[in-house]
């Protein structure tokens, strides 16, 4: 495991992954050099969004319904944004049964998991009289954008719409572009599972800014979520502050750390899983053991050619797939934390253990039989994951994107005679004396009763 | 209540706030108007901080004396950007005793709130035998802003650190600008009673870029949050996604909505002290007596001119100030939640039925006895709170800024056999066939084992 001499490429499968080996010398600039690579266009599209979020404000409708017919090659009147339930059921029909098994399985184990995050309310009094709490209370509308074409993913309907259901949401929209006309019916089949209200056959920025500040006849909503491309990624980010935002998800990643006694195959086909998605997508290995390590890369070799997406899946390998030796899983755990990955697969003897050093990371799935393609789809925990190391200050979407705590606090005039005169003294010191007047006015008319 | 004809300026005080009855026609169009009033300039200032940014990452150290020096008339070199223990002892000893008693009563009330905000971790086992849960984690390290010269509360810096330390977090760093070399004594008690461990005198969007990409001195951060001007609020947007940041807030408001039995006096002083905070704050009173409205503008008009900060407050109460007489609490809630203020105050007889009506807004104050300034120092809630409408979709800080949730899942073989099917159909259905495959490859090495 340890003097491989030089670090990099030694496993050179087809598609060479970089490859490198933290006994190297120099392994620490390498790592740096992987960490900070840029895995996103980070082309300039803020004009074009920030003309059509005018024009959307200017024109509503009439916007909504030009853009539609440029975009997506669809002419509509506004009496056509929206699917009516007649046209969503004959769309929904069309799934098979099969289909509609997985979907509604999915649906109630997403919805089983998120119902524990609810939080709790919370109220006590302190002994000086003062009663202090919390109260949580949801959203009262968002919208859940939904990519057409290719990247239609009905499973996204249900990791974003299903918390925002069990949070309360009362109003649940749907933004989804439909090009040429077409719909993905288990697009449509999954937002009746998770309860959605309102679908409208609209997609890009021009559907971010009509969520953000209605039209004729689309209300406004308070939250916006969901993945999309550059465009609607920047309306989620020129609209966020008139709404609330989800994250702006990156390319997706997966890191895998295995010990000697795993499956390469397994490994190779979780690896490569996570690199079909996006060609930007990154795929890392950690073991502890090199011919483990020379095993993956050669499955991943050998697989790779059989799939449907091997270009994009290739170039994700190819530009972004790593394989790291590390002496110890300590260590592993500590590269780990460094990547802060959005999935961390653990397929080592003791998961648990190795987990508790995990400190920073999207979602863990520990163990041989956990492969993040469960997570993705029906295990429960929400698919919707910090990307680009950011697991080290942010989670998940979960219930709480779509609540709000307002914190409470009552005094009695015995609480505001212990602790009042405190305030009033930070108040002076903070030159704000109209907020030391406003209790000093309140305890002298106290005092005058007392002495009554 | 009613029928009161020129419904606007009818309360003529010399501030002359503007007045509305919601039974006028046009009431609607004047309150609309209200809430869409923009309160702040839109100074563009982003190419500057772009470039300081670009600057700081590039020199280093070497900016952030030479900035230093520009901005804040003070000489530095690199090793005397950090306050050493000796400076900080120096400065502390000046401190009064009674300030010192103030501000550790609001610190040990502040830690007291905040420590039952922690949330629990969770993991449970499903009938299929899928193990499925989350765990909490702390940011590693968090950077907190505190502005320079006179908007350097003591308070604030207790209301952003003590959440860090009570969720956890290891390294917490203070930047502060002291202008001509003067720093506030309280804000560097406050930062000890809050357990920081790194205090750096530099400020402006040169401190947040240090933050978010460190330089020899300063290590990087990964959660920025508290309060700045123009430069640090656009410093904070673009350094976003590197690191996490709190909210951008703008100016405060308060809404005080009352009854007719209420002390004018009282509530007039609660509105000056949100109006003496800053001339784009927001002080609105909602009232069901037409009497105490017209008793409150007069007192605002008596109480105004003798305050010290009368120019910031008078200009606020002049250009935002707002009296709505309403015709009974349940439209007075309704109004409140088109609001959604930062912050809220029940002066009603029976607050908690009307509490229970308010769902939008960052803090309630519930009572004639809890005035907004108790909750600005010693109540013990946060008083970093969402501003601008955003309670609709957003939480004032809480320990839960500096933790993030992983989700945890560990599947047996037979909770795999159990719902990997169903990932798999659904797989297929989003033609990505590897995460089919990495299912299936287990399932098929399981199945041969059972047939052993």
């Amino acid at each position: 495991m340890v003097g491989l001499g030089d670090n990099k490429a030694y496993l050179q499968g087809i598609y060479m992954p970089v490859t490198l080996n933290t006994s190297a010398s120099d392994f620490e600039d390498s790592f740096v050099a992987m960490l900070s690579a840029k895995r996103e266009d980070s082309s300039d599209v803020n004009d074009t969004v920030a003309a059509i979020i005018r024009d959307v404000r200017d024109h509503g409708d009439a916007t909504l319904c030009k853009l539609t017919s440029r975009f997506d090659r669809l002419d509509l009147t506004p009496d056509r944004l929206r699917f009516t339930p007649d046209e969503i059921e004959a769309e929904v029909a069309k799934v098979t049964p099969e289909d509609r098994a997985a979907l509604t399985l999915a649906a109630e184990r997403i919805r089983a998991y998120h119902a524990r995050q609810m939080p709790e309310d919370a109220s006590w009094t302190d002994p000086e009289g003062a009663t202090l709490g919390w109260r949580w209370t949801a959203v009262s509308a968002a919208g859940l954008y939904v990519p057409g074409g290719s990247a239609a993913y009905p499973s996204s309907v249900l990791m974003n719409a299903i918390p925002a259901r069990v949070a309360g949401v009362d109003r649940l929209v749907i933004c989804v572009p439909t090009p040429d006309g077409v719909i993905n019916p288990l697009v449509l089949l999954a937002a009746q599972l998770s309860g959605v209200s309102e679908i409208y056959r609209i997609g890009g920025a021009q559907a971010i800014a009509a969520l953000a500040y209605g039209t004729e006849t689309i209300a406004p909503v308070d939250k916006i979520t969901g993945p999309g491309n550059a465009y609607v990624a920047a309306a989620k980010r020129q609209v966020f502050g008139r709404v609330g935002i989800d994250m702006i998800a990156g390319p997706s990643e997966v890191l895998v750390i295995a010990d000697g006694d795993q499956n390469p195959d397994w490994i190779a086909l979780d690896l490569l899983a996570q690199a079909e998605h996006d060609a930007d997508a990154q795929s890392i290995l950690i073991t502890t053991d090199e011919g483990l390590g020379h095993a993956v890369a050669g499955a991943v070799d050998r697989i790779l050619p059989t799939l449907p997406r091997a270009e994009i899946a290739g170039a994700s390998w190819r530009d972004y797939g790593t394989i790291i030796i590390a002496r110890d899983l300590d260590e592993a755990a500590a590269l780990s934390n460094r990547i802060a990955p959005e999935h961390l697969e653990l397929m080592v003897a003791d998961a648990d253990a190795l987990a508790a050093k995990c400190t920073h990371a999207g979602a863990i799935f520990l163990g041989a039989y956990t492969p993040e393609a469960v997570g993705d789809y029906v295990s429960g925990p929400n698919h919707v994951l910090p990307t680009a190391r950011s697991a080290r200050f942010s989670s998940g979407l979960s219930v709480m994107d779509f609540l709000k705590r307002t914190t409470m606090a009552r005094l009695t005039p015995g609480a505001l005679a212990a602790i009042g005169p405190a305030a009033m003294r930070l108040a002076a010191s903070e030159g704000l004396q109209a907020h030391g007047a406003s209790v000093e006015g309140r305890l002298s008319v106290l005092n005058e009763r007392g002495h009554e």
